[in-house]
């Protein structure tokens, strides 16, 4: 399950008005989750479950609370992908029903109508593939920035720490400068390893240094954050509140320097 | 999915031996965790990649690893309970392959084989239900002596501390004394209930009081240990490896006293 879809009774130009929620990695928003538990618990709601007090749109709060009754506490990964591509659509519908961008919703909601005109985004690449050598990652990336971005990122941790500085040196030949790359170890270095790696990259000065290890391993990270000059990015594969407490409280991250990716 | 078999095709008097693994809590060993991404792996495997090296049996670390292929690292609860019910079958099937209790087969491979010819148990219940009295909860705990059981579990943190605290003094009647009684929070309480209930249970000398708070709130624990004269038990919550070492690592637990459930 990547899309979900709500369709409302709302009608609008002979159409039903359709909230649309995504979830980049489809296998995290089980499928068997949505059916026997979270669909059930919505579909089986009186509408003042459902709806504002004043019935004229849905609260997608009071949707949450329904979907996780009878929900243990703690960090089940699975279930709050399946939960927040729902709590997705559902927010899309309330905007498309206010008919305003779900942004300007937001924000005229919880922020006194304050929001950014602009998102800085990056392009997410250099995977490694067998056969695809250097100059093949510098056109893969040569091709994000024709498109715009002035950001990239590539994997790294995929091969020894020698092959993967040729590449990152690769890579900073397309970009005008190490602020412009990223690099993702994608979890897959021990603390000996991931320190290795911080100080291999310190002097290329990249933008950051990517789950250097197990995202819930929060001494790990703290003794990597300690030992790299590169910021560190961690946090996507946090899948609760307390998850996320605990990275602030025992990850060692530096609030000036470092990124939070939540 | 509470209940996984794992059928071979070893044949023992006319029938194939098949090993059975399984979950208390069925809702979180998921059937499509399963279907789509374990069961396939598995089915798909060549022979070698399953069994011991000199082909007598099935190789449970093997299967293990196979399933795990191409799953990020993380605390994705609903993935261990569905692999770890697999595992389990594949355990009971390689004990029942050799013809040994599984105790004695794990004992064997891994502890010079020695084994504990008993193990200790208690009773779950207590649980709140509409209606039910104090003299129901004693006739219920009642009932799990005359079992054999010699200590038994209640829930708490349904009702208002002075509640609560008349419904353990009718529970400690039943038991000899309060090392007969646990009880069980079910993750209920934020810090400041949590160690006012510790605080107000300390003079009856419970068994053990369970899972105060959010499973994976370590600060919170750290404090209620603090706070707590009763062993404090947790960790049936939490779903893998770094979540135990983080409990480990910051929970504040005392070796010598509190229980990890594990």
């Amino acid at each position: 399950v990547s899309a979900v879809a709500v369709v409302s009774d709302v009608v609008r130009d002979g159409k039903p008005v359709i909230g649309y929620g995504f979830n980049s990695n489809g296998r995290y928003a089980q499928e068997g989750i949505l059916n026997d538990r979270m669909i059930p618990r919505l579909s089986n709601a009186q509408p003042e479950e459902l709806l504002t007090d004043d019935g004229s749109n849905f609260d997608p709060f009071k949707a949450w609370q329904l979907m996780m009754t009878n929900e243990k506490p703690g960090g089940h990964g699975e279930r709050s992908a399946a939960v927040g591509t729902v709590d997705m659509a559902l927010w899309d519908l309330v905007a498309k029903i206010e008919e305003k961008p779900l942004y300007r919703l937001l924000a005229d909601r919880y922020h006194d109508g304050q929001a950014d005109s602009k998102v800085w985004v990056y392009a997410a690449g250099g995977y490694y593939h067998p056969g695809k050598d250097n100059r093949q990652l510098q056109d893969e990336l040569k091709s994000y920035l024709d498109l715009g971005y002035r950001t990239v990122k590539m994997k790294v941790g995929g091969v020894p720490l020698e092959e993967d500085c040729k590449r990152i040196e690769a890579a900073l030949e397309v970009v005008e400068n190490g602020d412009q790359l990223a690099v993702d170890a994608n979890g897959r270095f021990d603390v000996n390893e991931a320190i290795r790696f911080a100080e291999a990259i310190g002097p290329y000065g990249l933008k950051w240094y990517e789950e250097p290890g197990d995202p819930l391993d929060y001494a790990l990270l703290a003794e990597v954050a300690a030992a790299s000059t590169t910021p560190i990015a961690t946090g996507e594969n946090l899948f609760s509140l307390p998850d996320a407490q605990n990275l602030i409280r025992y990850g060692g991250l530096n609030p000036e320097r470092d990124v939070l990716q939540i």
